[in-house]
C-alpha cells in the first residue's frame, strides 16, 4: 500500500478547522467540500486540498425568479379523480397538492394546455365543456355523466424547487426563503444564469472543483396537503415542460405533446412505465437541449481553470448519464449517493468523465452519530455491498456528507474510515483501469435498456420498496458478480444486440418497463429469444418475465421457462409437477429455505420436463428447463442477499449451460468472491462479511486453494502465466 | 318429531337383504337406489320403498354405439403448443392427450372444421398452408415462421365416457367395456335412446324412479397420457358439438361457429373465463335441444307411472336448472351431492321440480369405512355445513351411495345416520314450505348470474382449489346465513336488478368471469352501481373486484371500496395508510388474525378516510369506505369457517347501513346461527359444532336470551307475535 492519501472528500464544517485537518491526515483526504446550506471558512480553503463548491443553477436566487415568475419552473399535474353526483360540477384542482410548491399557470391560457377528461369512458372533453375559475381555483364542468369520473390535467408553476424544500420542511428552516426554480429554456433565465455563473467563478478563486448541483429540471416531485411525497419519480421528466418547450417540440417534430402525454392518466410515465414513443421523442428532445446548454456553463467553468462535476441526483434530469448527449456536455466528474453495489455501479459505469466520485454512508448526521449507537455498522454494511461492485468497476474517489464533528466523536468510527480509505487506494491502485475477467456476460432486457444501465427498479433513488426489493436485489447481486452486465432494451434484441451475450435476464412485474409489457407482443422479439436460447444460450426470468397478455399464454416465454402463472382463467386444465427436485446445481450451496421475497403467486410447471428446483406453498419459486441447446431459469424473485447472489450466479451458469465452468475463479463459500484481472497476474479475493469465513477458492485452472479470510479481508493473490494461483 | 320414516335413500347392495331393511328402519328410509354398475336384487324390490333405477341415456350400449360410430360423441381440442424450430414443422395432434378416449374426426372434412393458428402471431393460417396425415396423425405446415409457435384445432370423437372411464380405471374395471358415448343428435342414436328407454320402461315394473345419469352430454373431461385429468370443466359445453350440431346453429343464428369458438387458446371456455356472445348463443342453442329432447324422455316415463329423476352431474351438460328452459322438461326431481352448503344450495334451490335430494358424505367406500377410521367425523363435518344451508332452503330428502355393508359394521355411524335423519325430518316437517326470514337481500354479480345460482368459483365439482378456495368459502358462508341471495349479471344491473338488493358482492380474480373482467369497462355498469351505493346501499369487493385495467385503475370501483392494486405502475405515487384501526364494527368478534386465504398482494387504502380494517405484510386485507350515503367493504378473500362467516354478515351489514339492525336474529358466538321462520311463529338456533357452545342470542324484538346449546344442537323456540321468543 503505497498510495496513502487522495481520493477522498471530506466535507467542511465552520469551527473545525484543527479537526479537519486531523481527519484529512488520518482518512488522506485530498479534496474538502461544501454542502447545501454550508459554505466553507476560508481557511479551509487554504488547506492542501482541492475545494469543491456547490452550485446551483435553477435557484438559489429568489431575487431574480422573484421578478421573473413567468420564467418560473412547470409541471403537468391531474387533479384528484372526482365522482360527479349530478349532470353538474366542480373541481377543486388543487385539492390534495401542497399548494406552497403547486400553482396553477394562468398566464397561459388554460384552454390550449390543460385537459378535462372522463375516465370512466376515457373521454377527453371538448374545451368549451368547462371553464376556470382562477378565484376558486376550481374547473366546472357541465353536462357531466352522474356517477362517471372526471378529471383535470393542467399546467402548474413549480414554487418551491422540491429538494430545498424536502430540506427546509425536515430541517424546520423556518424563515429561509424557499428557492423557486427558473427555467433554463426562459430567455432572462438563461441570460441570467450564464452571466452568474461567470461573476461567480470570477469570485471563487480559490474554488477548484465546480460541483453543479445539478443542472435545470428537477426529477419530479410534488408534495401532497400533508407535507410529504405525494408523487416521486427520480427519472421524472414531468417537471421540465413548459409551452415554450412544447412549442419547440412541435416545431421539431411537427406535433404537439399534450397534458395527457405526461399525466398518463396520473401515472406520470414513471420509469416503471412502458414508454410511449411521443415520451421517447420528449425525453431525447429535452436532452439534447439539456446537454447543449450544460455544455455552456462546463465550458465556462474550465475557461477559468476548474473542472466541471454535476452531482447525479436533484435537478438532474435530461443529463442521462448513459444517452447519447451526455458526451457532448464535457463533464469532469459526476458524484453520487452510493447505497449498495447496483448504486455503485449507476456512478462508476458512468463513461465520457476523468473521473468519478460514490459519496459513502452514513451520513455524519445525528441520527447515526448518536450516543449509544456504533455508525460503524452502517458503514460496515454500506462498504462491503459497494466494494464487492467496486472490484468489478471502481468509482475512482470516495467521499462522505454531513458534519464531521459528529463523526470526530466516534473514534472507532474514524479509525474504520482510515482503514476503508487506505483499503479502497489500495484497490485502485491495483485496478483503476484494468479489466477483470468476466465469467459470462449477461443482458439486463427491459424497455430502457443502455439509457438507464444500473437504474432499474428504483423509484425513489435508493429508497425500499415492498414491490421492487425482489428485483433490485438481484441488480445488486450482479454489482458485484463476476459477469459483465449489459442493459438492453427491445430495439436492441432486432437490431443483434443478443451476438455477445451469454444469458439474458428479463425481470419484473408484469406489464411494466421493467419485464417489457407490450413488446412481449411483437412476435419478432419473442422468435428472436426463442432462437438465440435455442441454440445455446441461456434466459433468466425473474418475477413476471416476458408476461403479456396473448392466445391463452401470460408467459409468452412459458415455453422457455418452462412454468406459467395461472390467473384464474385456466383452472381447468390440470397442473402435476408441485415436487421440487432434491438437488438441483442451482441451489448446491443453499444453506436455508429460499428466500423469494414478495410472493408471486400460482407460478406452476408447464410439462414434466421442467426441473422444479424450489417450490414455497405451491408456488414454484425456482425452476429451470431444457430449451434446444439451451436453457431456460426461472426465479420468482431474489432479495439481496450472499446466498441470494449465489443462486443467481449459479442460475446464470446453468442458463448458459456452463456448469462445468463454475469452479474457475469460485469460492465454495458463497460468503466470500472472486476477481481476476489478467493484465496484471493477480487476483482478489473478498470476505463480504464482518466475521472470518473459511472457504476453498479455485485458481483459473480449477486447483483448489484453502483459506481463511479476515474479518472484511481483501487478499490479492498472484498469478503465474497458467492463471495457477502461486 | 311425529315423522319418523320416509325422505331418505339408502344404496341397495347384493346379500345384503335383511341388514338392508334393518337400516331402512333404523334410518326410515323409503327409496332404494342402484348404482353405476350394481343392480338390486328382486326381493329388495319388494320391499316397502321406493326403487330408484340408474339409467343411462347416450352409453351403456355398445353395440349400438359400435355399429354407429358417425353418432359418436364429439368434441373441439387443441393440440400441445408447439414451437417451429425451421420453416417446416409437423404436429402430432395426439401428443399429450389419453388416446382410447380422444381419436380424431377424420369422416368430416378437416379442411372445413379443423383451425391452424400460429399463436405467436394470432393468426388463423389459411387450409392450403397445412395437410393432414391419418396414418401418422400428424399435421404438417410448410412455410412456417421460425421460432413461433402454432397449435392444431381438430374435431375429435370421444371414444370413452369420461365418468365410466374415471370409474374404470379408478376401480381398475379390467375387462369391462369402454362405453362409447353417442350423439342425441344422431338420428340413428335418439330412436334409439327413446326405443331402448321404451322397453326399459317396459322391463322395469318395480322402477318407481328412473334415475337419469344424465342426459345426453357430459362436462367437458379430457385425459391426459398419464390417463389423469388434462382438462376438466365441470361446466363445459366443450364435449357437446359435432358438424351437425354447428349447422343447426348456422341454420339458426346465421354464422357459423370456429373451433376457436370453443377451444378459445386452450382455456376451452371454461366457467371462469368471460362468455363470448357467440358462445352464448351456443349454450343457449344446446340448452333448447337438450331440454326437448329430455322432455321427450321424460315424457314416457311419466306415461309408465314412474317418477322421472335428474341426477345433477355427468352428462348433465345443456340442462342447466337454473336456465330458460329447464321448467320444460318437466322433471319430478333432482338429485345431487352435498360437498357442503354452497352445494346443498345448488340443489335445493333448483325450481320447477317436486322435491330434490342431497346424497350425504362420507360415501360408503373403503377409503372412509376402514379400520381405525371414524366415519362419523367426516358425516358430522358434512351434516353441520349442509345443515346451516337446509335452514335456509331444505332439499326435500337426503340419501346415501356406496357399499352400505361397509357401513353396517361402524355402528356409531349407523347411529349418527339415524340422528341426521330423525332431524332432517323434523326440520323438513317444520320448514319445508316455510320461507325463512332474510335480515338482507345480497346480489352476488359475475358474468353468470342466475345461470350458475350458487354454482360460482366451481371448477371440477366440490374439488379444492387453491385458487378458488379464497373465494368459494363466501359462498358456503352465504349459503346458510340469514340473507337472500340473488345471482345477478351485467345485464341484470342494466336492467335494473338491484332495486331489490341491499349489498352486491363482486369477488374473484381480475379477468375472470367471477369478478367479471371487460363488464368493468361498461361505464353504464360501473356508473349505475356508483349511484345505487352513493344512494345508501352496500358493495363488498372481495380478491380483485372490479378489476380492468383503464385510465390509470384497476379496480374500477377504488371509489367505492376505499382500496386499490398496486401493479407496478404507480410506485411513484406514495401510499400512506398501512395503520390497521383497533376496532371496527366488522371484526368485532374476531378471536384470532384474520384468515384471508390466498394472498392478494399489494392492496393500499386510497385515501385517509378509507377505514384499513385489517392488514397483513402491507397488504390490506379488509378496509370499508363511506360513498355518499352507502359503503364499499373490501375483503381480500374469504375461506369457511364461522369466524370468516361471521365476518362476512357483519360487512354486509356495515356495507347496507344497518349496523343497528344487526342484533336482531343473533347469536352472539359466531358458532351458533339464528333463522326465524315468521309463518310458524318460530325460530331455529342450530349448534354449527360437535362441542357445546355458550351464546346469547337476540330475538326479533332485541331481547337477549342467553343459552348454552349441546354439541350439534338444533333448538326450536317459539315466538309471540312481537317477535319475542317465549
Amino acid at each position: 500500500m503505497s498510495e496513502t492519501k487522495g481520493r477522498l472528500t471530506l466535507p467542511g464544517e465552520h469551527e473545525f478547522y484543527d479537526e479537519t485537518k486531523e481527519l484529512m491526515r488520518r482518512w488522506g483526504a485530498d479534496a474538502i467540500r461544501d454542502s447545501d446550506g454550508t459554505k466553507l471558512e476560508e481557511r479551509v480553503k487554504d488547506l492542501d486540498a482541492k475545494i469543491y463548491t456547490t452550485y446551483f443553477v435553477a435557484r438559489n436566487y429568489n431575487e431574480f425568479a422573484l421578478q421573473h415568475l413567468d420564467e418560473t419552473q412547470q409541471i403537468f399535474v391531474m387533479s384528484e379523480r372526482t365522482i360527479a353526483t349530478s349532470t353538474h360540477m366542480t373541481i377543486e384542482i388543487l385539492k390534495g397538492f401542497f399548494t406552497e410548491q403547486i400553482q396553477p399557470n394562468t398566464l397561459e391560457d388554460p384552454k390550449e394546455w390543460w385537459q378535462v377528461h372522463n375516465r370512466t369512458t376515457g373521454e377527453l372533453l371538448p374545451v368549451d365543456a368547462w371553464t376556470y375559475d382562477a378565484t376558486t381555483q376550481s374547473v366546472t364542468i357541465n353536462n357531466v355523466q352522474p356517477f362517471h369520473e372526471y378529471t383535470v390535467n393542467f399546467l402548474a408553476f413549480v414554487m418551491w424547487d422540491p429538494t430545498q424544500m424536502y430540506n427546509h420542511l425536515t430541517n424546520n428552516w423556518g424563515d429561509v426563503p424557499k428557492d423557486i426554480p427558473f427555467d433554463a429554456r426562459g430567455p432572462k433565465s438563461w441570460e441570467f444564469m450564464k452571466a452568474t455563473l461567470q461573476t461567480w467563478l470570477k469570485n471563487n478563486p480559490k474554488t477548484d472543483v465546480v460541483r453543479f448541483t445539478t443542472f435545470f429540471y428537477h426529477f419530479t416531485l410534488f408534495f401532497n396537503d400533508m407535507k410529504k411525497d405525494k408523487f416521486v419519480d427520480w427519472f421524472g421528466y414531468g417537471a421540465s415542460v413548459s409551452p415554450a418547450a412544447l412549442k419547440a417540440f412541435e416545431a421539431e417534430h411537427g406535433y404537439r405533446l399534450l397534458a395527457e402525454d405526461f399525466i398518463q392518466a396520473g401515472t406520470y410515465n414513471s420509469t416503471f412505465n412502458e414508454p410511449t414513443q411521443r415520451y421517447l421523442d420528449y425525453i431525447d428532445f429535452q436532452q439534447r437541449f439539456v446537454a447543449s446548454r450544460a455544455k455552456e456553463l462546463v465550458d465556462m467553468v474550465h475557461a477559468h481553470g476548474k473542472e466541471a462535476m454535476m452531482f447525479l441526483g436533484d435537478n438532474w434530469i435530461g443529463t442521462e448519464p448513459y444517452g447519447d448527449y451526455f458526451a457532448s456536455i464535457g463533464l469532469d466528474a459526476v458524484v453520487g449517493s452510493v447505497g449498495g453495489g447496483a448504486s455503485l455501479r449507476v456512478i462508476a459505469d458512468i463513461p465520457h468523465v476523468k473521473y468519478t466520485e460514490g459519496r459513502f454512508l452514513p451520513y455524519f448526521f445525528p441520527d447515526t452519530f448518536r450516543e449509544g449507537n456504533d455508525p460503524v455498522i452502517e458503514a460496515s454494511d454500506n462498504w462491503l455491498r459497494a466494494r464487492r461492485a467496486i472490484m468489478r468497476k471502481p468509482v475512482n474517489r470516495i467521499g462522505y456528507g454531513g458534519y464531521p464533528s459528529l463523526a470526530y466523536q466516534f473514534p472507532k468510527f474514524v479509525d474504520y474510515v482510515e482503514r476503508i480509505a487506505d483499503q479502497f487506494r489500495d484497490i485502485i491502485e491495483n485496478i483503476e483501469d484494468v479489466k477483470p475477467h468476466a465469467n459470462l456476460t449477461v443482458g439486463i432486457l427491459n424497455s430502457w435498456g443502455r439509457l438507464r444501465t444500473w437504474q432499474a427498479f428504483m423509484v425513489a433513488h435508493e429508497l425500499w420498496y415492498k414491490q421492487t426489493y425482489s428485483f433490485y436485489g438481484m441488480m445488486d447481486a450482479l454489482s458485484g458478480m463476476s459477469v459483465d452486465v449489459k442493459f438492453i432494451n427491445f430495439d436492441d434484441v432486432k437490431q443483434g444486440a443478443l451476438a455477445d451475450i451469454d444469458v439474458v435476464i428479463n425481470a419484473g412485474q408484469a406489464g411494466t418497463a421493467m419485464s417489457g409489457g407490450s413488446n412481449w407482443n411483437d412476435p419478432e422479439v419473442v422468435s428472436i429469444i426463442r432462437q438465440w436460447v435455442h441454440e445455446g444460450h441461456g434466459f433468466v426470468g425473474v418475477g413476471e418475465p416476458s408476461a403479456y397478455d396473448k392466445s391463452g399464454k401470460f408467459f409468452q416465454l412459458a415455453d422457455i421457462l418452462g412454468v406459467e402463472r395461472e390467473r384464474g382463467l385456466t383452472l381447468s386444465s390440470n397442473k402435476y409437477f408441485y415436487t421440487a427436485m432434491e438437488k438441483h446445481f442451482i441451489t448446491e450451496d443453499k444453506t436455508q429455505p429460499f428466500e423469494s421475497g414478495e410472493p408471486v403467486t400460482n407460478i406452476y410447471a408447464t410439462h414434466k420436463e421442467t426441473e422444479v428446483i424450489d417450490i414455497q406453498d405451491q408456488n414454484v419459486t425456482i425452476a429451470a428447463n431444457q430449451y434446444g441447446r439451451g436453457r431456460g431459469v426461472y426465479l420468482s424473485g431474489l432479495p439481496y442477499s450472499s446466498e441470494n447472489a449465489r443462486i443467481l450466479y449459479r442460475s446464470l451458469f446453468y442458463a448458459a449451460g456452463k456448469e462445468t465452468e463454475l469452479h474457475r475463479w469460485f469460492s465454495t463459500n458463497f460468503n466470500c468472491e472472486v476477481n481476476v484481472y489478467p493484465a496484471i497476474g493477480k487476483v482478489a479475493i473478498i470476505n463480504n462479511t464482518a466475521d472470518e469465513q473459511r472457504t476453498t477458492v479455485y485458481d483459473g485452472n480449477g486447483n483448489a486453494h484453502s483459506m481463511i479470510l479476515r474479518s472484511e479481508e481483501l487478499r490479492w493473490e498472484v498469478l503465474d502465466e497458467n492463471s495457477i494461483i502461486i
